[in-house]
């Protein structure tokens, strides 16, 4: 297939100052959680996108100096010579493909706590970002920066663009974004200083100028330099000449770089999440940037739409399409429009399970895509399996997303799939979900996988069939994979934050009650101890409904794990504009048909809330009926010729769909071969240029 | 000196199995947060306590198979060759000192999200571990085991227990504690199994049993294996021959392994903060141990001083003396009794620093020990320093933690110091907060110092002696250091979570003004944003002096960050017993004298509370005046032979007091060298098993 003539805009080559992109498909610096520990995990990684058809591929944010120590956020450094070899890994993995390789040189300023390093964190003024949750939360307060340390700053930054020149760079980036060093200059919030980086945005821009200026030096004529800039809050101040602010820094700092990457300035509305926000959020607040240089611009928006794409260009508003989750969630986005594929691309769901890994500290996991961070350690290719050596009868039980995942990769390895599910249609847990509100884009996941099991002929799709065992056994498939889900279960909470003992009674609802359609009467108390998205979702989902509803957590926040998912203050807005009351730090006790008794987590001190109802969004359990029924006639099976029952996803360990998705995946590949001693391949640092320490020196 | 007779019975040596160690000091299994990744850092830091005289040395959790990963909080591995070259380092270092090495085997059943890994958790029954706090919540619920994995536990540990051996280690741990798998099979909460696994305590045991078995069958008389099990919750169940089920468990196990190490089956009661538990906590839930089993016992209970050490053992508590925290705090604790310097032994102040490190995922840190996690990478011994080539005259101005110890230190290396403080007294900031509920044992951080000072001629102390820069200049020393603290602020605390704006009001109070004896008058607000234990002490503190006192922070809970102490439920406890209403996720916006006006964090919502004062525990500011007035007068200082002006500690960078301590020592261990291009030396893992991988073959 060709591209369509459309579309052909996104594949022109664009100059980035002395390097040239061949197309205008841009993945921008984002987190991959992987780091130096892990170099060539993070070069498959990256090198799956430059393959895929992206013509830039970048870094995160790569530390330039000890005193930009993001421990325990994972982050990468160019501080020495194996930090130069582990990164040309990746750089000559891009390249292979004809990208360009870029890299996000970063320094957190007082955004870093320095844990590991434990020098003091620098900053313009000595004030600290503090989150106001734990893991992000530090007590140590930055230095303020005096001329010397703003000096060796700059002479860092310098030093790590040679580094990164020397890597195979090149894009080399001078950030000043989020809550990091650059940006706390640009910032008043930040910036109170007194001398001539401090006062009017002419002076807060000096040090952003003068680390573009050291950059250009060091890397001469051989890299592009670009400035990833944040521009919301600084828009929000009205400039002397300009509307804004923000406007008046891009205007004195137009021509300096090759390249700007814009952006938001903190990770709930930079990486915000499909239930709350769509498609392109950023246009509003950055497309003044292309009228006031002449330079080229990247920007983000979560664009998966070849046709939005298209209009951000031809509406003047960016040149290059920035892309992180997307580019995570479908490697060959680029390569599909070039090929007229576009119906196979995946589609990213706007979940943001790829940024909670990195504030869980570990490599980019992606509900879509589950060979993301898998193509090097586990050898999964984004979009080639290994055919089946003897293609084999599978019958998969349960069409949610484990079910839809594995038949699809079973039937690409050649296998004859069976694909049953006692339900109307295919889906699962999402045929409900989505349509709880804000949920709609998860569908993609069964979307995607419906759509392309449409083009295989070997996977027969059997709706509407509930097997029990002995269905099974007349099938005489040669393996069976259970794919049956999980129930929720109205499992209350301990002091011990263990889910202990069960709340029986005719008005406590699970949200498997909800559902099937049946809702509560009257006033209902939430009570969530999944502290994931269900809890706060259905409690939309009643009030919207007309229940007069209310939240119990033992947790801090309401949804508390969506922090991760950068929800989460977005769920307590939600949830305020219902008028839900919300009470943290208590444990629902017990309920009579009227009452509600609650226990504060620490104290155990107790009070009562008037309900009707109760709904507990708890503990889940698998359903295993199915499974233990096969079990208990393993004597049949066997002469039949049934050779494996195997489960995945929520019917193996209960989780969230990226885990669903992942472990269907993993058995499609795997099924038949003896499972190693070791689930993946172990990757190391490079250590070429330590030299052998002497303990005994060291020490005495 | 000789050792004190009566302490001659700690340094018997003692029989575990096969294997006798040198005496009754003995470090039992605690985290380091170094990992296999550091194995050098983690060697020496090990190394340094058997130098010390500890007869025993363990490592921290150590997991014996991918299906246990704690990511992204540290742990070692025993998978691979790699790691057994990595533990060897340790094993080495400390049997050059003539110790043993023991090694916690360990599996973390359903208590690990296996965020790396990506396999399913296990567990006897499907029952989670969730905390209610963001960083240990997950969203992948544990796999039930059955036989085939349980078969593969014991597989996994069995050859764990054969890489141990290799790796040199003397005793080899079964882990049945906290949360772990082990203890998740002891538990009827995490344990409903209905086969032989499951129902009485003879049951529930089995799996434990079994993992003794496979252990003892692995190490054969090379080893001994140790049995570590927490007690205290089994001790709630009343047994059917014993009292306690407790009881049962150790009767059922009495013979099979060559050691028992006993503790508490959560974080806050094991490793309990000495604000509100003291020395030997754990006795009554541990202290019958002995008298059901011929084994050796060992036990902990943040033991620093040796009568009570003694006590232990003659009163048929414990046969060894086990030190976790106080092994940090002190590694030459055992050779101080010996050789009859109990009055230089750096006491443990339980402030439970060292736990918050591996909470944060980083190498342990100590507020009493600055060299803890240094030995190797910065090179600091933790009782010697290296004497200065040409002592010079250095004048410390501030005798808080930073000061006294950067004297101690410049003193041992034979400098003539001069240490100055305005105050009556030295102890800096803990001269006030040494007063306030439950912190009198912090003030060991000035006894310590203050009690080797004494020892000392060439450190001079000059307490009630302000000195300004006219009088330095007329001192007219070598050097100057800056110790002069930090002060509180007035500073709110905007929704962008940035400190932002002053409270000027009369009756708005900083904790200075409180340290001052400026006592708020009628009704005060407390609002917290600092988060770590002064807003909560301080509220204790006015509650406990008859002020009507309320508590507001932007965080999930009081003193958030206290959760990485193991201090946080115990907090809200004493808030609740002193009467005191918690508001949490809510900011301060004004105050007009009598009413306090709040805002929700996320929804901005308003609302107001009565009170006469305001309390602002917020953001710390550099006390700096004495900097700048000396930076001023450059030429002055350089024309009477001034070399340098540095400045530690609060002054530097606001921070805890282990910042303070770290600082300090660092300046009197660097100072008048170059500060090196890089701060430390990075470690790395050992790599020598591991192929060289093509990524072309990989990724293609």
């Amino acid at each position: 297939m060709t591209c369509n003539p459309r579309y052909e805009i996104l594949f022109e080559p664009m100059r980035i100052g002395p390097v040239t992109a061949p197309n205008r498909f841009y993945q921008v610096p984002h987190a991959s959680g992987m780091t130096n520990a892990l170099p060539r995990v993070r070069a498959a990684f990256r090198e799956a996108k430059a393959e895929g058809g992206w013509g830039v591929i970048c870094t995160g944010a790569c530390s330039i100096d000890p005193s930009s120590d993001d421990t325990p956020l994972p982050f990468a450094t160019l501080w020495d010579d194996n930090d130069i070899r582990a990164h040309a890994l990746m750089t000559e993995a891009v390249h292979r493909h004809g990208a360009l390789a870029g890299v996000e040189l970063w320094h957190g300023g007082a955004s870093v706590m320095n844990r590991t390093s434990r020098l003091p964190p620098l900053s313009p003024s000595g004030i600290p970002w503090m989150a106001t949750h734990v893991g992000f939360m530090g007590n140590l307060r930055p230095k303020t920066m005096d001329k010397a340390d703003m000096k060796e700053v700059l002479r860092c930054q310098a030093e790590a663009a040679r580094k990164a020149r020397t890597a195979g760079f090149d894009v080399v980036y001078v950030y000043a974004g989020m809550g990091y060093l650059g940006y706390e200059f640009l910032l008043p919030e930040y910036n109170h200083r007194t001398d001539e980086y401090g006062g009017p945005i002419e002076n807060r821009v000096r040090f952003v100028r003068e680390m573009i200026e050291v950059t250009r030096d060091a890397v001469g004529k051989d890299c592009g330099v670009a400035l990833r800039v944040s521009l919301e809050e600084l828009r929000g101040r009205p400039g002397r000449n300009q509307p804004s602010e923000a406007h008046e820094l891009i205007e004195l700092l137009a021509d300096l770089p090759d390249l700007f990457d814009v952006k938001m300035d903190s990770s709930p509305t930079d990486c915000s999440a499909s239930r709350f926000t769509g498609e392109g959020s950023h246009e509003p607040v950055i497309d003044f940037v292309k009228s006031l240089t002449k330079k080229p611009v990247v920007g983000v928006g979560r664009f998966t739409s070849p046709d939005t794409m298209v209009s951000q260009i031809r509406r003047g508003v960016l040149d290059f399409i920035g892309g992180a989750r997307p580019s995570i969630a479908d490697p060959f986005l680029p390569a599909k429009i070039r090929e007229g594929r576009e119906a196979e691309i995946r589609e990213c769901i706007g979940c943001n399970i790829c940024i909670s890994s990195w504030h869980d500290g570990v490599p980019v996991r992606c509900t879509q895509n589950p060979t993301a961070g898998e193509e090097w350690r586990r050898g999964w290719h984004p979009e080639r399996v290994e055919r089946a050596d003897t293609p084999e009868r599978i019958l998969i039980v349960g069409g949610g997303p484990a079910g839809l995942e594995c038949a699809l990769t079973l039937g690409q390895r050649g296998h004859e799939v069976t694909l049953a599910d006692g339900s109307r249609g295919f889906g699962g847990r999402l045929t409900f979900e989505k349509t709880l509100p804000g949920l709609s884009a998860w569908n993609r996941v069964v979307d995607y996988r419906l759509g392309r099991l449409g083009d295989i002929s070997n996977v027969s799709l059997y709706p509407e069939s509930f097997l029990g065992a002995d269905e099974i056994i007349d099938l005489a498939p040669d393996r069976v994979v259970l794919a049956t889900g999980a129930r929720w279960t109205n499992m209350l909470y301990s002091s011990l934050e263990i889910p202990v003992g069960r709340l029986d009674h005719a008005e406590v609802f699970t949200p498997d009650d909800i559902a099937a359609g049946r809702l509560p009467q009257g006033p209902t108390l939430v009570f969530d101890f999944d502290n994931y998205y269900m809890g706060g979702v259905l409690t939309e989902h009643l009030a919207a409904q007309g229940v007069p509803v209310s939240y119990v957590t033992p947790a801090g926040q309401a949804s508390a794990w969506t922090i991760m998912t950068n929800e989460l203050p977005l769920v307590h807005r939600a949830l305020a504009y219902r008028n839900v009351p919300v009470t943290t730090l208590h444990l629902l006790k017990s309920f009579d048909g009227e009452t509600a008794t609650l226990a504060h987590l620490f104290t155990g001190w107790e009070s009562r809330i008037a309900c009707r109802s109760v709904l507990i969004v708890g503990l889940r359990l698998p359903r295993s009926e199915l499974f233990e029924a096969l079990t208990e006639r393993a004597d049949a099976l066997a002469a039949v010729g049934i050779r494996s029952v195997d489960r995945i996803g929520d019917t193996l360990a209960p989780g969230a769909i990226v885990h669903a998705v992942h472990s269907g995946h993993k058995l499609a590949r795997e099924i038949g071969t003896k499972v190693r001693w070791q689930p993946y391949r172990r990757d190391t640092p490079i250590v070429d240029a330590v030299a052998d320490f002497d303990m005994r020196t060291a020490a005495e």
